[in-house]
């Protein structure tokens, strides 16, 4: 598959490259941006021309929105290339698709193909040399969008900006990750926004983040607020349970996000002959599964971890630690799917998109 | 009482006023800005020096946390003055006390007192033309804090803005409004950040509103999300209902915000001689209440709109209209409070704070 184009792209290029500046071998994750980006504006009901345009901080009005009533959301993508120097996307589509729901529950515009994968399709053409060959090294993509409409009143905004910048990456996690279960903070509401990549579902997971770093614990996997019982996501990946050697993950719902990580790993995994259940996953089996020994794993999901073995978890103060597997579920799926997404297997999917 | 001080900060004033283009008589609720806004940073662990500075535009870097991850918070206030030419507060310490507990449940920096109330004190003194007489006359307040640090990295910014603009107006709402009781949509989660101040929590309500405006409704009453049976509040307000001559209104939890409107009139009201009772208000008793004809008001309370009275609420697709009562509870209540507000009647609480 090819990427939507657009011809309908302004492009203002930058004086001068930093590319030379960045040490591409010692990365910090989201930290240094590449010398262009996307941005497109919507008022009086419309959006303007896309504009590629060097990177530069944005003049905001204080009153502006979404200083005050959070409305923002956003995507995050990769970009990988191959040993012919030709860039690819994972499952754009679905990152496109979702954004414009996360767009329609926060009462924001929807952006429209042309701009935002066409918009990409021209940003990724003048941003290729950022993209480095190699596995593990990617491109991080993140559109966003931003009300920027002004006035302190609680109603949507009237105008927005759509803006796609780039960071190169190497990988997202580092280190042994171990988790808090929650049983009191919640990251989402029935009939709130948790489905949504919404800016709000992320400012509130950080103070429970916190008290769990102060433990030890380098993340929490949030349950359902209701009655803290079922396992649902952790913040930033959707969360794998290995009881025997089948996988369990949530189905998404309104709390949980449909995750494209985690719905490829869905679809994947039986091609590499290992079942998947997607049903709720209780508290309670986890606990005694780890107890009887039943537990093998526990993995995150995500675009930007792709996969996050978990080292063990906490629950009510009791640590469960999980065994160190050869050959894990988690390894097996990220080494297939990583190579799917580097171009260095076969993609039977159809997943991988040529910019 | 008088308002906190600081001799800690730097004042440049705006080199021509506007205040002479401004119609004081045909405001929209926070359209306008007086000329000057007070500005805090904080980085490396520190408030830098407030500053006093002519109300300009933000430079953002588009990596800005609070783009990506929601970290903001505010708070709503006003300011009046009397026929001495005074300017007066209404419980500023609880605003300030409450930006506090929403900052640490965000994850922020607390603010110091003479950064919060000592900054106000300075700005409302080289504002204080901005604030008229006469009753129904305010300046609204709208101290903030945003995350201005750089990285879209899920995790707590480490650096700030803290920000005060003022907005001079007349009544927040106006014209009837009749509401609809959520029983799908949620404000707010169970162990989430409903009782803060958070950005976060105003963006998801957009869309629900947006489906009862398109009905005919102007505003939505939340209900708990695990079971749409208690009635909580209505996102900008808290709400008061009156059944026979009882008023009931919710207790405050970690859903609802403990509103300063709220709370003035639990205390305000007994001295009316009006009843009231803070407890679970269920979904099943308005409506039954609404049936039997019991249901006498409902009534919404917050610094913007004060009281709010409530013309009808639809449930489940079927319209309950109120009475149209003289001497409600909701305008003897409304008539007294902004008499305190407006030094026109004794303050016998302690409320009112001088600048």
């Amino acid at each position: 598959m090819e990427l939507t184009t657009s011809s309908n792209i302004k492009v203002v290029t930058a004086k001068e490259s930093k590319i030379n500046s960045v040490d591409f071998e010692n990365l910090t994750f989201g930290n240094v941006f590449t010398d262009h980006m996307l941005v497109c504006d919507y008022h009086d009901g419309a959006w303007d021309q896309p504009v590629i345009m060097p990177y530069e901080s944005f003049t905001m009005d204080p009153s502006s929105r979404v200083f005050h009533y959070g409305q923002a959301i956003f995507e995050g993508m990769k970009a990988y290339k191959d040993d012919n120097d030709d860039v690819w996307l994972f499952r754009p589509d679905q990152n496109f698709e979702r954004f414009n729901k996360s767009a329609v529950r926060l009462a924001m515009p929807e952006v429209p193909e042309e701009v935002f994968l066409g918009g990409l399709h021209k940003l990724l053409e003048v941003e290729k040399d950022w993209v480095k060959k190699g596995k593990g090294n990617t491109l991080y993509i993140r559109p966003f969008m931003i009300a920027t409409g002004q006035g302190v009143i609680a109603s949507p905004s009237n105008e927005y900006r759509f803006c796609v910048i780039l960071s190169p990456a190497k990988a997202y996690y580092s280190g042994e990750v171990k988790v808090v279960i929650a049983d009191h903070y919640s990251r989402a509401a029935n009939g709130g926004i948790g489905a949504a990549k919404a800016a709000g579902n992320y400012s509130g997971q950080f103070y429970p983040t916190k008290l769990a770093n102060e433990k030890g614990f380098q993340q929490v996997i949030w349950t359902d607020d209701a009655t803290h019982t079922k396992l649902e996501e952790a913040g930033t990946m959707n969360v794998f349970f290995r009881i025997n050697d089948t996988l369990y993950t949530a189905p998404t719902s309104e709390r949980i996000l449909d995750g494209v990580t985690r719905k490829s790993i869905v679809e994947l995994a039986p091609t590499l002959g290992i079942n998947v259940e997607v049903r709720p996953v209780l508290v309670s089996e986890i606990v005694e599964a780890a107890k009887n020994g039943t537990l093998k794993e526990i993995f995150g999901a995500g675009t930007a971890a792709v996969v996050n073995p978990i080292a063990g978890f906490s629950y009510q103060d009791t640590y469960y630690e999980l065994p160190k597997l050869e050959n894990s579920f988690a390894a097996i799926i990220k080494e297939k799917l990583t190579n799917i997404q580097h171009k260095l297997d076969t993609d039977t999917f159809g997943w991988t998109v040529k910019v």
